[in-house]
């Protein structure tokens, strides 16, 4: 066997379950062929040589990390308004005069895809330094059809310049525009829906997303767009019971969904929902930690059911501005009572299935993506462990060291 | 007026108290000459020329930022446990297998300055990269004399490899050692106090610590051992009323303490103590985090009585693993409810106090040395509500970029 690439004298966490925590191969090696890995296991076993062969110095190597929620594509600043609620000033009065979402929705319409494009890669910085290989973005600060599709294209520019894998969600419901006030379901019929059969047929948006919730869109109106996605060929994922019970995991897992997402609310009937059709659910402390939320979202019965848990950052400039995916591992362990290994599966393996992309990502696998992040590190817990401390020593994606 | 260098084309956020939030000068300049602070004002007041000008293209300049609290000096990874408690080990299981501070100080105690230092350095990026100039670094992992004097000597040497301030503080009265189980106060008199007076003539450290708490040193042995410091011309401080109301915050004010930290359990009769007598009190909110801690400190109590605030990691391997400075400042506005300004004054003027270093830093003042953060950002309130974004354009530290 004859690789481009063989990366040895490393300590493998591949993620794979198994018998050993993190699928910990000591003393392994990868080969790699193209943009693949076709070979992982003990270096003493490696069945070929390669033209390139790298020496990590007994470095861990894991999959690289992925992010599989985030609001990264926007434009302006909500620092002032974060600064007037800590100083006591109410979330009423800030919504008010223009505040909240609907700043950054006056602000993303303003921008183009160049300029959303240049905001976004400025925060991805972040992301690349935590060795970050896959990131969804969403749409969802536009909320017409011009400027979703605007924050769609900026979130592929994203992904050109990055290097980065980018995943880009349909998130037209994430809230009711000012010129839909009263009329969410005429929203939802006039902009939503043909948004997602312009995005099926583009290829602009891999997966439909929808807020529901008392203060966003009805199940009933959750419903409507997901028959459409559906019909359209799209998956869905659901914002699903964030801040009360709207029966959204259990909805979402009706129509096979990918994921349901914060999911504090949701109970017993919607965990055995999500567990039958192999939804993933997506754990966001950020939001929950700035929030100041107290109610936990149901660990131990996703636990026992056998519900795979990613953790994600929610990235964005209101409810949870936060762009460090490891300390929103930290966070799942810390508020959440994840264990460690739960929580950086839930940052590989399990973000990677909550973006139905378990055959490409995820793990060191044979006929996976060569996407890897090298670290200096003594043992894999310490990246959960540890807020704020980088010790990346590289990427490799597709193959290639960035 | 001749200086040195000039910084023009800046937004300064001065920090010093007054009319405008933050002591905010709009298109302001700073002239340094050598490794101070000659001018600061509006750019168009500027007094003098320079032999260099630099343009900040209207980037924020602020004070670089303080850190008055962590245990940066130390040998050895307790991810281990990390992951065997959030598993649902018992802190107990754990501490009899030797686990806790123990294994920090077993591993410190073996560990040479060359090799304390090059582990502290490789923490040490991750507050250079938010823009701090000065970090305070505790003994307190040796317990013996040769080994606490160790640990200082390292932070020395991160001080001179780093180009950074660092302030070295004795706490030798951190824990009990195994060797003197059962006798606390003989540890006080046999080891700690003979420290003190050795550290004062050497000038090894700057100031005396002491951990106050049911669980390690009792009042009368703390203030035995502030008694020796005053005698021998140190300032102290104190981890104060963490866990319990032992009277620690009262007890370091009765000596003029430069500060009282943790503080979570300090009641009236305490803060009342600070205010008289200037003693800051310094918030560790990575610790009350990690903790899963309830009890919030008195941070109303402390603004009516005019008591300053710092806010600082706490960096340490067990109950703070956290190394980055904005995050807890994040964390002091969402745990504590402090104000981003207050928040921020806690990292950078506050801290500055805290270390008794007020005339010298945490301020954009003439006098002051020249030690200045440069960030790419549109209002100061971004460094404290993003987590983990790190928008520093560079620092001057002393005069001269670094």
């Amino acid at each position: 066997m004859r690789f481009d690439r063989v990366l040895t004298d490393a300590r493998l966490a591949t993620m794979v379950p198994g018998e050993t925590p993190y699928g910990t191969i000591e003393a392994g090696a990868i080969g790699i062929s193209g943009e693949r890995i076709a070979w992982v296991g003990p270096a003493a076993d490696l069945p070929g040589e390669a033209d390139i062969t790298d020496n990590l110095e007994g470095r861990w190597v894991t999959p690289a990390l992925v992010d599989c929620h985030t609001h990264l594509v926007f434009a302006g600043d909500r620092s002032d308004e974060y600064e007037r609620k800590l100083a006591g000033e109410s979330y009423q009065a800030i919504a008010k005069e223009g505040g909240g979402i609907r700043k950054t929705v006056e602000a993303t319409r303003k921008a183009g895809a160049a300029e959303l494009a240049a905001g976004a890669l400025s925060r991805l910085d972040a992301f690349a330094s935590e060795g970050v290989g896959t990131i969804e973005i969403k749409s969802g600060y536009g909320l017409t059809r011009e400027s979703e599709l605007t924050q769609l294209k900026a979130a592929r520019g994203v992904g050109l310049a990055s290097g980065m894998r980018i995943v880009p969600t349909l998130l037209a419901a994430h809230t009711i525009p000012v010129e839909y006030e009263g009329r969410s379901g005429a929203y939802i019929d006039e902009v939503c829906i043909p948004l997602v059969r312009e995005v099926a047929k583009s290829g602009l948006a891999e997966a439909v997303d929808a807020y529901c919730e008392t203060i966003a869109f009805s199940p009933e109106e959750t419903r409507r767009l997901f028959i459409a996605a559906k019909a359209a060929g799209l998956p869905v994922k659901l914002h699903a019971d964030q801040l009360s019970d709207t029966g959204g995991a259990k909805l979402v897992a009706e129509f096979g969904g990918l994921s349901a997402d914060h999911i504090e609310y949701t109970r017993a009937d919607g965990v055995a929902a999500m567990a039958k059709a192999g939804t993933v659910g997506v754990l966001l402390p950020g939001a929950f930690y700035a929030l100041r939320e107290k109610r936990l979202p149901p660990i131990g019965l996703m636990r026992d059911a056998g519900v795979p848990m990613a953790v994600a950052t929610d990235a964005n400039p209101g409810t949870s501005p936060l762009v460090s995916l490891l300390t929103a591992a930290n966070m799942a362990c810390t508020l959440f009572h994840l264990t460690v290994e739960e929580a950086f599966a839930g940052i590989t393996r399990e973000g990677a299935r909550a973006l139905g992309l378990s055959g490409e990502i995820g793990t060191l696998e044979a006929g996976k993506r060569a996407d890897l992040a090298i670290w200096d590190i003594e043992r894999p817990a310490e990246l959960v462990q540890w807020i704020g401390r980088r010790p990346l020593h590289g990427r490799v994606l597709g193959g290639e060291w960035l």
